[in-house]
C-alpha cells in the first residue's frame, strides 16, 4: 500500500483596515496552489462614531478568524500619511485589527502597499485595477466579482503577498507558530 | 426596620497607553467618595519588537478588566504628536487597548492630556509632579507610592478626570451602559 504524503493546507487572511472601508481576503494554499476562499469589504463611513468603526473592525476580524481559522494574518500597513491626525486614526484601526489576531493567537505579518503591489504585479506603483487583474488571473476569480469589489482586492493582495514572501524565506529567517512561540523565541531580544 | 439606600459602587479604570510605558490606575467610587484601588506601570521599552509591545498592552488591559471589572474605561489620548510615524505607533497602542475594552463590552471615554491636567489641578499645563501631588491629597495615597510611580499617575489621573466629568454631565448628555447599548442608541446616526 502506498501512503501518499498528505498535502498541507494553509489558510491566510489578508486585511486592509482603513478608517473608511475595510477590505479582506482569504486564500487557501493546497501544496503550492493558492485559491481564493473569500473576499469582501465592510463599509465604515456610514458610521459617524469613531468607536463604532473600531468596534466593527474588531468584531469583523474576530468573525473572519473564527470562520476561516487562518494560520497567519497579513495586513496592509501604510507607514506614511498626510497628517498626524489621519495617522492616529489609521493606527487605531490597525491596532484593533491586530488585537483581534493577538486575542486568537494568530501571528501577524505586515506589508507596505508598495511591497504588496510589487509582489503581485512586479511594479510597486501599479494601479488598483492592475493588481485586481493579476489576482483574477492567478486565483481564477470570476470577472464580475472583481469589478464590484476593488477595495476587497487590497486584503486579498496582502494575503497573496504574504504567501509569496513566505516562499522566499521558507528555508531561512525566523518563523513563528503563534504569539507565544514568537515571544518565547525572542527572549534574547529582551534586554 | 430601616432599610438604608444601598450605596452604589462604581469602578473606573484609567490607562495611558504609550509605546514606551503604559500607566494605569483603578479608582472605586462609593457614593461620592473616590478611592484608589490600584495603580501601576508596565515597561514596554525592554521589548524590541513592536508586536510584543502591542500584545503586552492588550493582555494587561484584559487582565485589569477581568480583575477589577470596571464599569468604564478612561484613556489618555493625545491628538497631536511630533511626526506621523510616532502617531501611527501611538494609534496602534491606543487601538489594542481599546480593543480589549470592546472585547469585554466596557465603554471607553477618552480625554486629552490638557483636559486631564485641568480637571485634576485646575491648570492644563501643570507639571506631572503637580498632578501626582493633587491625586495624592484627594485619594490619600501614601507618599512613597507616588514618587516611585510618576508614570502610573497618568492612568490614575485619566480615571479621576472621567469621574469629575461624569459628575458634570450626570443629568444631561448621553450615557451608555455598554458597547451594545451605545450602538443601539446611535442607530439614528447610521445613515
Amino acid at each position: 500500500m502506498i501512503h501518499p504524503t498528505p498535502i498541507k493546507e494553509r489558510i491566510i487572511l489578508g486585511i486592509d483596515p482603513g478608517t473608511q472601508v475595510m477590505g479582506y481576503g482569504v486564500i487557501k494554499v493546497l501544496g503550492n496552489k493558492p485559491s481564493m476562499e473569500a473576499m469582501g469589504i465592510m463599509a465604515l463611513n456610514k458610521y459617524e462614531d469613531h468607536y463604532i468603526r473600531l468596534a466593527k473592525i474588531y468584531s469583523r476580524v474576530i468573525s473572519l478568524l473564527e470562520e476561516y481559522l487562518p494560520d497567519e494574518m497579513a495586513i496592509e500597513a501604510p507607514f506614511y500619511g498626510k497628517n498626524v491626525q489621519s495617522m492616529l486614526k489609521l493606527g487605531r484601526a490597525q491596532g484593533v485589527a491586530m488585537a483581534a489576531a493577538i486575542a486568537r493567537d494568530v501571528p501577524i505579518f505586515e506589508y507596505a502597499p508598495l511591497k504588496i503591489k510589487m509582489s503581485i504585479t512586479g511594479n510597486g506603483r501599479a494601479a488598483k485595477e492592475q493588481v485586481a487583474y493579476m489576482l483574477q488571473k492567478i486565483l481564477h476569480i470570476p470577472n464580475e466579482n472583481m469589478l464590484s469589489q476593488l477595495d476587497a482586492t487590497d486584503g486579498l493582495a496582502a494575503a497573496m503577498c504574504h504567501y509569496y514572501q513566505s516562499l522566499e524565506v521558507q528555508s531561512h529567517g525566523p518563523k513563528y507558530k503563534s504569539w507565544k512561540d514568537f515571544a518565547e523565541r525572542n527572549q534574547t531580544k529582551v534586554r
